[in-house]
C-alpha cells in the first residue's frame, strides 16, 4: 500500500498491554473504514530473544532492543507506549520531539510533575497525542456519555464509582511491579482508580473539584516475585515491602454541584474486574458494570431501569461489528481507541483523552494522596 | 387468654410505621410459637377521630389522645413508639419509668444527648428496650450475619453500603416533616443512613471508628406541605426552607482494620428503596440489595457469586412461613423484630439492637455531621 | 360490628393453604377499604384437637369436625375450600346449594367431569364463586395483564411459561398426597401447571386452542410418608407407587394465532418456585419470574428490557401497602384475591377467575394428558 | 515461514460469516501456540470487484471468482465454507475430493439427503472435516460440558433451550435469503434452532430421540429485498412469499431419559441474540444466555445459582486471553473453533463437531418438520 494510505506504528513493551494493543492494530482496518491503515512496523523490548518472539507472535515486522532506536525509525510515525508508568514521560517526550504521534498507556505518568511536562510537550509538538483510557471506548460507556450530552439525566446529583478486583487477596501473592511505588507510582489508586476518575469526568463532562480520601495497604509485606513478568508471577521465599496502596476510597464534589464517591481496590473477593459506575441526575440515571460490559442500565426516573444491550447498529462503535446481541469483549475497547486515534491523526483533529486530560486525572490522584495523608481533609484538585 | 400467656401492647403513632407495626403485632402469633402472645390493647394519637378510625382499621381495642395516658394503662406492658424522632426520648423515658417494656422506632433520637439519656434510662429500668432497626430482621441480612459469624468471610476488608431512594427528586415535592430538622433531626443521613450504619455494624460485628463526610442539600426550598400526613403530602404555593441534608456520603475505618463507604440519598432517580450492602473479606464476600430482599449473594472467593434465595426452612425466620421460593415482603421484617422482642421479654434476655446500640448509631451520625461541617476531616466516633 | 358491614367466613382445611388464607382474611381490612369486612367465624377439620389448635393459632372463632356442619352455619356466608382437589366438588356444591359464596382452591377439581358439575352449580347458585388462582393477584402479573389490555404488546406471538420447583428431586422424598393421583388428580401438571395455564390465558386474554404434550414420572416408587402432613413429611422404609407425573411439557396454539410452550416440573434442581412467563408480541414483550415477584420486565421492542419494580402506588394493589421499593411477598397475593372476592360479593359482581375459568383450565389439563397418552399428537382443548 | 509450520486457508464467501471467520484466522496465532499457523491464502466470491475489496479489507492474499478454482489451489490446504446452506454439499465434497481439509458453516446442509452424502464423503476422504457450530466454543458452554462430564449434574432430567431473536418482527422487513427455503433450507429452525439442538446434545452428551413440534410463519409475505446483501437489506415495494418458518417449538425425549424443550424464533421482541439453555440434573443445574455470554450459572442443587464469570485462566480457552473479568465477545468463539480445528489437522485427530454430528442435527431438524407436518405427533429421529 502507498504511503498516503498507511501509517507505521512502533510499540514499546509487549506484555499484557502490548498484546491487546497489537490485536487492535492488527484488526482495526478489517472493521473500520479508515483514512489511514496502520502498518505494524516495529516493537521495542529489552531482551532481543523475547522481543523477537513477541514480534513473531503478535505480527510486528521488526524489533528494537532500545526504545530510543524505535522512536527514531523512519517507518514509524506513531509510537504506542505500553510500558509501566515510570518510563512514560521519557519515551513520550522523546517520541513527540522526534515528530511522532504518541499513544500512551494510562495513567499518563507516575507523578503530577511528570504529567505536566508531558502535557506541555504534547501541546508544543506537531504530533498528536492521546492517553489510553480505553474504558471510554466501551460502547456502553460511550452511550452513557451520549445520554448525558443529550440531557437525559438532567443535572448530575451523584456519581458512584468503584473498580473492584481481587487478584491480590491472597497474602502469598508475590510482590510484582504493580505493588512497587517506584515502578507503578501508586497501587489500586493509580492503576484502576485512574480509570473510574477518567470515566466519571468523561461521562458527566464535569470535573472533580476536591476530594476527601482514605487509603490502606492491608498486606504490608509479600514474597518477592521470582520473575516480574506480569500478573502471573510466581513467589519466592523472601519478602519485600508493599509500597503502594491496596485500596483507596474517596468522596468528592463535582463542578456541577453533585457528590461523587470512588473506590478502587484489589481486595474485593469474587469481583474480577468490576469497573462500575452509577450516575443519578435530576431526570434519570445510568448504571454500568464492566463484568457485564455489553449492558447499560438506564432509568428515565419514573419507572425502573432498562437493561440496554449495547449491541445495536446505532450504538457507538457497534455498527462496525456483528448483528444485534452478538457482544464485544475487552479487546474491542482498544480497537475503538485506535480507530479514533487513527481518525484524529488522519484528519488533524486532536484526539481525546489528551495528555491534558491525563494530567487532570493525575491531579485528582495527587489530591487523593494528599487528603489521605492529611487526615482525610477535603483537598482541592489543582488546576 | 390468661395473663400468663398474653401481654398487652400500646402503640404511639399510627402513620406509616404504625400501620406496619400493627400488621406485625396482629400476625406474629399465627406464625411463631411464642411464650407470650400480644394483645393489641390501645393506641395513642392526637386526634380522637383519626385515632379511633385507625384503631378500628388496624385492630386496636382502645384509644388514647395523650400518650401519657397510654403509658400509664394497666393493660399495657409494652409501649411501641412509632412517632417522629423528636418525641422518642420523652415517651420512651416515661414508659421505662412506668415499668413498661419499650420498642422504639429508629433513629433512637434526634441528638446524641437525647440518645444518651435514653440509653441510661434503659439501663436503669426493669423493662426491656429495643430500637427498631428492622433491616436486621430481613432474612438475607440475618443470614449475612450468620455467614460472618461462621468465619466464611475471614477478615473484613471492605464494607460498601448505600441507601438510595428517589422520592424527593422533584423540586416540587413538598416540605414534609422528614425534611425539617426540628422534627426529623436529620435528612437522608438520619432516616436511611442510620439503617446502613446499623446494618454494617450488625453484619460485621465491628464498629465504625471514624469517618470523613460530605453532605448536601440540593433543593434548598420546597413548597410547604398542605398537610403533613406522610410521604403522600400535597404541596401548597408557599415555600419553606429545607433544613436537613438531601444526601450524605462518608467513608471510614472499621474496628477490624477494614475500610467502609456509605451513601444515603433521596436523589437517586429510579432507585426506590435500594438499601445495599456489600462486604468483602479475606475469604469471601456478600452482597445484598433490599430491592431484591429475598436474595443474598455470596462468593467464597475463588468463583463467582451465588444468588441464594433466602427462602429455605433453615434460613433465619423463614421456617415459620411458606415453602422454599415463596418470598417474604417488607412487613415481615417487623414481624420478625416483634417475635424476637416478645421472646426476649418472655425469657428475660436483653433484646438487640438495644438502646445502647441505637446510641452508637447516633454517635456515628454525629461524627458524620461534624466531619461534614469541618472540611471533611477524619472524625473519631466517640464512645 | 353490624351485619351490614361484616360477613362470616368458614374455612375447610388448615394446612399450607389454610394458613395463608387465614393470614389474608385476618389482614385484608387493615389495608383495603372494603364494603364488607370478614369475620373469621369457623374452620373445619377432621381432628378436633388439631383443628382447635389451628383455630387458636390462626384466629378462627369456632371449629367444626365435619365440613357439612360448617357449610350449614348461620354465621358463615363465605365458604373457603382449602382441601386437596378430590373433595372440592362435594364441598363446593354443598356450600353453593346452602346459598353460600364459595372460594375454592385450585385446581378447581381433579377431573373435567367434576369441574363441569361445579361450574354448572356455580352458574345456578345465588352465591358468588371463585377459584383461587392467586398468581393473578401478584401485582406484577396484574400489571402484565394491564399492559396487554392497553395494547402495548400488540399481537401475541409467543408465550413461554414454566413452573420450576425442586422439592422432590431426592428419590428418598416420601410419597406425600401430592404424589398420589386419587388425592391430587395430577402431579406437577395439575398443581403448578394449572397456574401457568391460567396465568397465560389471563395475561393474554386468549385461550389455548390445542396442545401437544409429553409427561414423565422420573421416580416411579418412593418411601411411604410416615405422616401425610404436607411437604415436610418424613419417610418410612416401605415404598409405594408414584401415580402422578413428575413433569409435564406441552406446546400449543393460542386463539390469537400465537405459539405457546409450557413446562411444569418438580425436578429443576436449584429452582425453588420459579413460576415464569415471558410473552412476546408484535410491539413488545413482558417477562416475569416469581422468584423475583416484585419485578416485571418490559420491552417496547426496540431497546432492551426495563426492570419495573412493581411497588409504585399506581401499580395494581400496591397503593394499599408501603412506599415504593418496599416489596410484597407470597401471602399478599391471597390478601388481594380475598379483597377482590369480598368486593365482588359486596357489589354483586361476578368475581374472576370463575368456576367456568377453572373448568377451562381443567380442560387444558385433560387435553395435555390425552395428548401425552396418544403419542403427543396435537389435541384440541374442548369447549 | 516454512511449509511445516504454516497451512494455507481458502475461504468461500465473505459476508457476515466470512468476516468473522477472517478475524479468527487473522488472530488465532497471536493468542494460541499452534503447531500450524494459518496463512490466509485466498477467498472466492462471484463478483471480482467485491471479492477483491473484501480480500483487501479482511487480509486475504488472493481472490478467485469461482470456488472451484479456489478448491484446486496448491497454496490452499483448508477450505472454509461460509456460504448459504444450499451450496455447502457441492463445495465441501469437491474440496474433500481434492484432498483438502474442510471447515463448513452450519447447518451442514439444507436437507438430510445432502448431509448424508457430505458425511459419507468426509468419512472417505483423507482430509479432516468439521461443521462450525461455534457456540460449542463459547467458554461458558465448554465449561458447561465439562461440568456434565465431571458428573456435577447427575442424571439429566430437563433441557430447556431457546434461541430468541427479533430482527424480523417488523412485517416490512424484506424477504432476504434467510427467509427463502431454496437458499436457507429452513427458517428460524435451521438457522438458530440447529445451534440449540447441537448445544443440547453437546453439553449433555446425549441424543434427542424423538420430537413433537409446532412451526409457524406469522408473516406470510414480505417486501422483496432490493439487494440480498445480508441482514441489513433494504425493502422494495413488491412482495414475495416467505417460504420458511418464523418460529419452531418442539419438545422431545433425550437418550438418558430426560425431557427437553426447544424454541427458535425471530419474533421475540426485545431479545437480540438470546441463545439460552438450562439443564436440570438429579444433582445440579446449569443455565446460560448468550446475551451475557461470559456468564454460566450453576446450582449444586441445595442452594442457589452461582454466577460464574467464565473468565478465569483455568476456564476453557480463557487462559490464552486476558486477566480475569476481562470478557470475550462473539468473535472469539470462532477463534477457538479455528484453534481446535488447526490443532486437529496438525495432530491428525478428528475434530468435532464432525460432519456426522452435523448430519445428526439435520436429522433432528427433519424430524421436527415431519412432526409439525403430521399433527405434532411424536416423531423418532432416525439414525
Amino acid at each position: 500500500m502507498s504511503d498516503n494510505t498507511t501509517i507505521g506504528v512502533g510499540m514499546v513493551g509487549y506484555a499484557f498491554m502490548g498484546r491487546v494493543h497489537s490485536q487492535a492494530w492488527r484488526s482495526v482496518s478489517a472493521f473500520f473504514d479508515l483514512p489511514l491503515r496502520p502498518r505494524m512496523a516495529a516493537i521495542a523490548g529489552r531482551s532481543k530473544e523475547h522481543t523477537e518472539a513477541a514480534a513473531a507472535q503478535l505480527g510486528w515486522a521488526a524489533v528494537e532492543t532500545d526504545w530510543r532506536e524505535l522512536v527514531k525509525r523512519d517507518d514509524v510515525q506513531i509510537v504506542d507506549i505500553c510500558t509501566p508508568g515510570d518510563s512514560h514521560a521519557e519515551i513520550a517526550i522523546a517520541a513527540l520531539e522526534a515528530g511522532k504521534h504518541v499513544l500512551c498507556e494510562k495513567p499518563l505518568a507516575n507523578t503530577v510533575a511528570e504529567a505536566e511536562i508531558m502535557a506541555a510537550a504534547a501541546a508544543a509538538a506537531p504530533g498528536k497525542s492521546m492517553v489510553a483510557f480505553n474504558y471510554r471506548r466501551v460502547p456502553a460507556i460511550a452511550l452513557a456519555r451520549r445520554y448525558v450530552e443529550e440531557g437525559r439525566l438532567g443535572e448530575i446529583r451523584h456519581v458512584r464509582a468503584a473498580y473492584l478486583q481481587d487478584w491480590i487477596v491472597d497474602p502469598e501473592f508475590p510482590l510484582v511491579w504493580r505493588l512497587q511505588k517506584d515502578k507503578a507510582g501508586a497501587g489500586a489508586l493509580g492503576d484502576i482508580g485512574s480509570h473510574i476518575i477518567d470515566a466519571a469526568q468523561f461521562i458527566t463532562g464535569e470535573s472533580i473539584l476536591g476530594v476527601s480520601a482514605l487509603t490502606e495497604t492491608f498486606i504490608k509485606e509479600r514474597p518477592l516475585a521470582a520473575a516480574s513478568a506480569g500478573l502471573g508471577a510466581t513467589a519466592s521465599s523472601e519478602k519485600g515491602e508493599v509500597t503502594v496502596d491496596d485500596a483507596a476510597l474517596f468522596i468528592g464534589r463535582l463542578s456541577g454541584g453533585g457528590l461523587a464517591s470512588f473506590e478502587a481496590t484489589r481486595f474485593a473477593a469474587g469481583r474480577k474486574n468490576a469497573m462500575r459506575i452509577e450516575i443519578n441526575g435530576s431526570l434519570g440515571s445510568l448504571a454500568f458494570d464492566f463484568e457485564a460490559m455489553n449492558e447499560l442500565w438506564f432509568s428515565a426516573g419514573g419507572g425502573g431501569f432498562e437493561r440496554i444491550l449495547v449491541t445495536e447498529p446505532d450504538h457507538p462503535y457497534v455498527g462496525a461489528w456483528w448483528p444485534p446481541g452478538h457482544g464485544l469483549g475487552y479487546e474491542h475497547t482498544f480497537t475503538h481507541e485506535i480507530r479514533d486515534f487513527l481518525e484524529a491523526v488522519a484528519t488533524g483533529v486532536d484526539p481525546t483523552p489528551s495528555f491534558a486530560d491525563g494530567l487532570r486525572v493525575q491531579r485528582v490522584l495527587e489530591a487523593v494522596e494528599r487528603s489521605a495523608a492529611e487526615g482525610s481533609r477535603y483537598t482541592t484538585v489543582e488546576d
